[in-house]
């Protein structure tokens, strides 16, 4: 039988903290152990929990108490799951790691230190063995792997299969993305009722780094253009929906290529977690429509299966004989924050990063 | 001293015909004399009137009784503007025209008439000369000139300057519009809570289209690449906003273009109803901000004076060499309809199409 | 084993219907073996339907084809359960009936002929005996129960416990109802934007009117006043809630009655459902909460196992000797609704109105 | 002709701030002169400011400079218009009166002082010799005069004719209010999109204890009940409006009460300011409404002349003989706090606090 991982999950009460509990709590062989908490310590889960997601939040896990983040505390702790806001994730994380935990991090913080993998597991599964480095550089035990900002991932996921089949040029998207993006409390509702708050220039800047990154770290079966010479923006907002951050995206070649090529490209795309068939991994993690007002925010969010961590994708058309335009739907807290933070350690656990 | 005009508006218990009542009720020549409705004749128009704009309903106004569409009740009405929605509005704005009446329409039935134009003043005024052949081909002693759908004169204001000063390829428009838009009931509140809403494939087609013909009715600088050859592509959507729709537009070029120089086409950009002095005519037409989160739906919609019929635009940036990206904002129903139509008449009557 | 039934839904593709589908195709013993539909007969129920509600849309169901609404295609159906809109309901549920089936209704049209139950099985159980005097009367082998307003529900669930415990003189209750409750399209999106809509006099009549019929169904341990002694009010409106009626009530006593006693019959209460078990039964149809600020609607709709099948009840405070004050929380298109309707029929296969 | 007064708004890029700030640019006798703000100052009020209100910021105001909060920096200001929050508000409105200002201040630190006005014009206007007190006790040149929640004043302005003229037992209401009343950046986005927030016990009570110091300070028609012994409770909650407070108040009396008589008292009602002809005085303080689905908070908030200063009352009707049901809706930044704020100005010029 498998061994099962004893998790910790920072910043519990938060919304991407109640996704790890939600998805662990039903998890093969990873289980939610440990809910650390800052303002609710000693506090049973439940009472304190805003549990904005789908279902209830299940029994054993409402009953928990909130324990402190602290390192000393987790002797029985197999891994760290860390949704904690940037800034205060940087320091937490390095310590864990420095103590011999493996830490999942969905924080800005370390994802760009070069020897920290950015994880799309259906992406760059290569750069797991970033860890290795790390470990000798650091001389640490324990690791950090980051997983991409929700909106990159939203991006990038569909970008991925273009960028590897065709000659890519240029890609221009703009973001409508709900609020959970932003946490809690997160957006002010005065910013969004009757209102689209544009993200501005530091948030559309950070997406493109990001896609950029990822894109530059897929196995491709085109030579050229490298990524350097492709072109991507941004162009980022806010509007009153809860879950789910939805892109279109118009994307330019530098030779003729055919929307038809591209849906396929999208369908056929897999990666590691589906060879490997890890727990998490959708069968596609791109799903796609042909109706021409789908994806809906509020009716494809949870699309996949697991719910969530399938991305929608629809209207892909052909603008001219070199540019397409297509749209995408992420759930931004599931695939691009705890359900992409999970595969992540189901891919560490196959690749002997993580006891089996 | 001028001569007042005296205005019907058909359909003036909607929500076009209401900003038509607002602004014809400070307007220094054209009064709203008549007040069509359909299941409300009889009944004043302050009671049955959902006054969904600024400002409370103005007291002569609201005491006026609404009346039939019927060309042979307006014996003084010097002329009519008819938001009818599409369908409906056709054979009624013929009929009016046969009997003599000059019909400012906001519907897309009579737009692509050949003889019919289709007039952002600041564009287009020229095409005003298609009335002469209207009048002779038909034989009417009155005429129809339509606005265009306030989605495509979101587009088309700002790509205006750019097409006529630049050597432009290409322009990639998503759209965030507002509920206002659909008409009243028009869109179901269950589509927009927690949603956004893709408009579809036909949408996005006939903001196309129309963008198109206004594109191609500019006076320009450049001569090539004629219109033509422009990609244009439109990603339609509506969310929870009641007025004000949101555009982000990526525009490519033949050679290189800087966005400075764009920014300064739009800066400068006007046209004959500012050259004339119009009273409805803004100073600007198009409104900068250098703000990168800017302009937003609830603070700059009603911008520029007459209120709402400056269109906002922000966040010009470089996105490469051939390649600018900007957002913009137009006051859907003011500036993209009923201020729109009363521009056009404020022309018509500088133009000789309408008695001064 | 036991007899699995096959059910019919009407009106399927609407928001109770789906409702129904979803329940349905988790239920022990009664499978949603047939799908009407109005506009979308023939396709498939999982293309048409917009799946307003938790989950993905099971596999099973969505690929079943929309059928007509024709009680001759239904050779092998069980029983009807008919969330049809007001005025369209009546005759169709007749028509069924007469050819012998079970209805379970959730439209307005026959709650009020006088041998026809109105239906929440904790509360009024016993009249399912007029069934016998419904067919005896009608001559028909089929017959119609119906379910209350979702919102009557709302209100008279919690007022039962104390109209059966109490000497109760009046209830003043304000509604906050979400959208689903006026079906699809619905409410426009217009009128809830930066809105409260106000549903008027007939509304508030009808709520108040089933309210009173239901609480006259109770039985009680207190002998007086009689309900027709009981002053009753309702002011109902809706906000930009999707699903869960909110309802803040007052009530007033003939004699001086504690918070905390009002607090122990709701705790207490429960009906026949709960003592046969039946599988929609929720162990207690009323859960309370002692935070000051819950119930909410996004958290607490879906309260209770099955899920929606429970009232939230919180805040119940003593405004002075002789009044209380509470708030509820209602899953409209469960409990309210479809739930209730399920429950009803497992409650009319204990009583041997359906096949055991 | 009349001393024009320079004024000094406090927090004036706030959402009440603004309002002063609005109303005063078009005010008679009082000038916006100092506008007083923390983060933001140095930098012009127009570029940094939220303006969510109505209408585009006066040229003039957009081009202030924000200034600090002291004392001594506004030797020629005549009075401070005070919306700083709870818990800012106290120490500085205490410097700013011991060094001689007379202070308007629309927060809670000082309404329950003994010898400090909570003022309602139209309702206890009489209350301001407490200022003589205040001077006197607290050897101040200045004072500071209050204005009382806006829920608070929601309530008590419609129930204000009812306790002068009835014999009123109590008073339950239901309050929808808007998410201006708690500022910005105020109630979290999270919190509102398909939700109803219950403000919580301390909220109700707060409410309940102003409106029986208003009620309490009424000149009454009839003697008894004393206010201690009638009942008053409030349940507050807010939803993603953005401006004006909706209350359902059900009254109940000692004796038998017509729903027209109580219709007439609030249609007659008013006070002082009327009496005065003070500027920011609405003709009637209470405007009816006639219509089962008014008022409307979009539609009615904005309600009266000065816009905003009339409370809109509907729904009054008969629920028994000794109870009845009305709504109401108080525009809460402005009747509610900046627009009630000036007409208490205007009440002290006249009452010689002010020069005149």
């Amino acid at each position: 039988m498998r061994r099962v991982l004893k998790a910790a999950i920072l910043g519990a009460t938060g919304l991407v903290g109640i996704e790890y509990a939600r998805i662990l709590s039903q998890h093969p062989y990873i289980k939610p152990a440990y809910l650390a908490g800052k303002g609710s310590v000693g506090k049973p889960y439940g009472e304190i929990t805003r549990w904005q997601t789908v279902g209830q939040i299940p029994k054993e896990i409402a009953d928990m108490e909130v324990k402190p983040t602290d390192p000393k505390l987790m002797d029985d702790v197999d891994l760290i799951f860390s949704p904690l806001p940037a800034g205060a994730a940087g320091p937490v994380e390095e310590e864990f790691a420095k103590q011999g935990f493996p830490v999942i991090s969905n924080s800005p913080d370390h994802r760009f230190d070069p020897d920290v993998p950015m994880m799309v597991p259906e992406i760059n599964s290569h750069t797991v063995t970033l860890i290795d480095e790390q470990r000798k550089r650091r001389d640490w035990k324990g690791f950090i792997v980051t997983t991409p900002l929700c909106t990159a991932q939203g991006a990038a996921i569909p970008l991925a299969p273009i960028f590897m089949n065709f000659k890519m040029e240029g890609a221009f998207v703009t973001t409508i993305q709900s609020l959970s993006g932003a946490g809690y409390p997160g957006i002010p509702s005065l910013d969004i009722v009757d209102n689209i708050l544009p993200l501005g220039d530091a948030y559309d800047a950070k997406t493109v780094k990001e896609v950029y990154r990822l894109l530059s770290e897929t196995k491709r079966n085109v030579q050229e253009p490298h990524i350097k010479e492709v072109s991507l923006s941004a162009t980022t907002h806010r509007i009153a929906t809860i879950q789910g951050h939805y892109e279109v995206a118009y994307v330019t070649f530098k030779e003729e290529t055919s929307a038809e090529k591209v849906k396929e490209a999208m369908e056929e795309f897999k990666g590691e977690p589906q060879d490997l068939k890890l727990p998490s991994a959708p069968d596609k993690p791109i799903l796609l429509t042909n109706k021409d007002n789908r994806p809906q925010v509020y009716f494809d969010r949870w699309a996949g299966n697991p719910p969530g961590m399938s991305i929608v994708v629809g209207r892909i058309s052909q603008v001219n004989k070199k540019t397409i335009r297509y749209v995408s739907l992420i759930h931004n807290t599931v695939r691009g924050a705890a359900g992409g933070g999970v595969l992540t350690a189901e891919l560490l656990t196959e690749k002997g990063y993580l006891p089996k």
